[in-house]
């Protein structure tokens, strides 16, 4: 198992690239409130985002250290992390929940018209009250908020040796949870009871929590696969996939694997060898400098390739902090691909109206070529019996 | 166990009672974009939300049903719930990411001049990208967004007695996997091997997920209530809390417990009498009529009267869709308590500077006072040996 959190170089070297490419993008400084931002620039872990009660704030400045400016019941967590500026209020706080607070620390980083990039494209979500926003941005004029997404994904996207290192743990946890699964999958177990067992598992093996699970089961394929689990047995002829994103240090993993159930029939079985192979393909031909699009372009022609019909919607995506990360291997996404990137290989076909199979791995890019953080899914689809 | 899922009826009422409110606040339709929003309209369930990858959007007409705009990926499951007008978008697609499909709904649905609430106060967030709600701003100009949050929270504070079955249903869950702590935690035990084992019992009672957990352990008291566990192995002399949101059926438990680790000390136990006592007199005297801070304002009072020094920040609040909801039992917050209302009961007292003992109840509020939803804490500090 990879050691726990970070040293604090590793905060050290994220402010500095992101202080770079702020500078890059003219902003004086970030403002974030996401968990998954807060998170990668001061180490601040805890579940308790669930409470959707409060807003989190973290600015950085062009120079300098980051600044919290957080509700006080994190005021004991936060101050175990990097950061010395921590600033509080007792949230929530009706009429200024934090407002004010914010509007200082950021007319004391930024000068008057300045810029202060949020993350507002593609993939982000604001994490405050809307109307506090709108409150801030007049408070802090005339400074400006403007769209600071790339500067925040640039450098998110690139991660270091010790992240990769965590990713992979997550990998390992998953892939020892996906070898017990006949220990209590098979004909005749509800699927709720099998998604239940794979959790549980799942913490066994040495997750520290299980964000996501989804799966699907159903005669040669399943419907989708975002679906909670039905109660529904497991019967003879079904193909069960299982997909996680477990969390270990903070980083997730997320791929899946599929089973039949009993012998499998011919057209799940060429569905499966169709994308284990085209998966093969882009594991020999990844590079840096591809864009994202292009892997989108391979997965559909090797697929049809091989005579089945590509699933619609993306085939794969970053990962790391949140269990899906930019960018999205679509037909349309032109992010250039770069060594450091972690991302998950998710190529799908439709073996009948309504009927899917979906495979995915998780990789690295380096320099030469894809590493898989995942071990490989079996060549051919395994049988539960 | 209660049934899964709900009958038509009950969306029925939902959305009556959202368009009744709507009317009241001069609303032309809702705009919905949050997991807990549109599950509460629709049914919609799925920790797919997990993936900030894509937005998803519900609109609530002044009549009529509610159409759904969401992303292809999830046209099957939603297709499994009672609406029949769901719009898809293959998301995510750069430069119109659902945004004119959105517009256009919006359009159709509301009259030139026609305002659209969206929730944008405390205890909110607008989860899609803040680029694309200007957007979506602009195309449907003359139309306006305005703060729909009181709309909303009017109508989703009510739980119905389906709701609060399900509610109850997950206190069950925690019920039962409180009382099996002691079959892992003990002198010796790292915390978080603890926190894993509590998880693991979590499902094995029943929980669909396990969407929270947190908890503390040290001499006498714990440090927070929101910090994931360390290494440290429990010691005799601490006090071990467990805190948890599991998921059943969609809906939250959130309640904690609390545990001597061996022979406690006469203040540990002399706090655990006070919140055990403040926590009695407040189940006793809660009546509809009160207001938040009333609540806030008791505990205050008993905890102080009992020689113990209250904690900061809220000391209860709202319970269901989330792990916690509004409202919040702190010295500002004037909402009306009312009947039909689940909430936290969550007295905390400082033992010391940094430790801290918390107690948890959910309660569902009738028109003649509290109703117990978990099972009451044991009376004196419980020991485990």
């Amino acid at each position: 198992m990879a050691e726990r959190g970070f040293p604090e170089a590793e905060f050290h070297r994220r402010r500095d690239a992101l202080q770079g490419e702020m500078a890059r993008h003219g902003l004086d400084a970030l403002l974030l409130t996401s968990a998954a931002d807060v998170f990668y620039v001061t180490g601040f872990l805890t579940r308790f985002w669930e409470s959707p009660a409060r807003p989190w704030f973290v600015v950085v400045p062009g120079t300098g250290d980051p600044v919290a400016v957080i509700p006080s019941i994190g005021a004991a967590l936060m101050g175990q992390t990097w950061l010395s500026d921590i600033r509080c209020w007792d949230a929530p706080f009706p009429g200024d929940d934090g407002v004010s607070l914010l509007a200082d620390a950021l007319a004391g980083l930024v000068p008057e018209g300045g810029e202060i990039g949020v993350p507002m494209g593609l993939e982000t979500q604001l994490r405050m009250p809307l109307a506090d926003y709108a409150d801030v941005a007049a408070r802090i004029a005339p400074r400006r908020f403007v769209d600071g997404t790339a500067a925040v994904q640039r450098v998110r996207e690139i991660k270091s040796e010790a992240e990769i290192d965590r990713i992979r743990a997550a990998c390992g946890v998953a892939d020892r949870a996906f070898a017990r699964v006949g220990e209590y999958a098979a004909a005749g177990v509800p699927l709720e009871r099998v998604f239940r067992d794979f959790q549980r598992v799942l913490l066994e093996e040495g997750a520290d929590w299980v964000a996501y699970t989804a799966g699907g089961a159903g005669p040669g394929g399943y419907g989708d696969v975002i679906s909670p689990a039905g109660s529904r047995p497991l019967q003879a002829g079904d193909v069960l996939m299982l997909d996680t994103g477990a969390v270990r240090d903070g980083y997730f993993c997320d791929f899946d694997r599929n089973w039949a159930i009993g012998p499998a029939d011919d057209t799940a079985k060429r569905a499966y060898g169709a994308l284990y192979a085209a998966t093969g393909a882009v594991l020999r031909d990844l590079r840096p400098g591809m864009l994202a699009r292009d892997v989108h372009g391979q997965f559909i022609r090797e697929l049809a390739a091989r005579g089945t019909v590509p699933g619609g919607g993306r085939l794969g995506h970053g990962l790391g902090i949140t269990l899906t990360e930019w960018p999205s291997f679509t037909a349309h996404d032109t992010t250039v691909l770069r060594a450091g990137m972690v991302l998950t290989l998710e190529p799908g076909v439709e073996i009948a109206p309504g009927v899917i199979q979906v495979h995915e791995e998780n990789i690295v890019l380096r320099a030469d070529g894809a590493e898989l953080l995942s071990a490989r899914a079996p060549e051919a689809l395994p049988e539960l019996t």
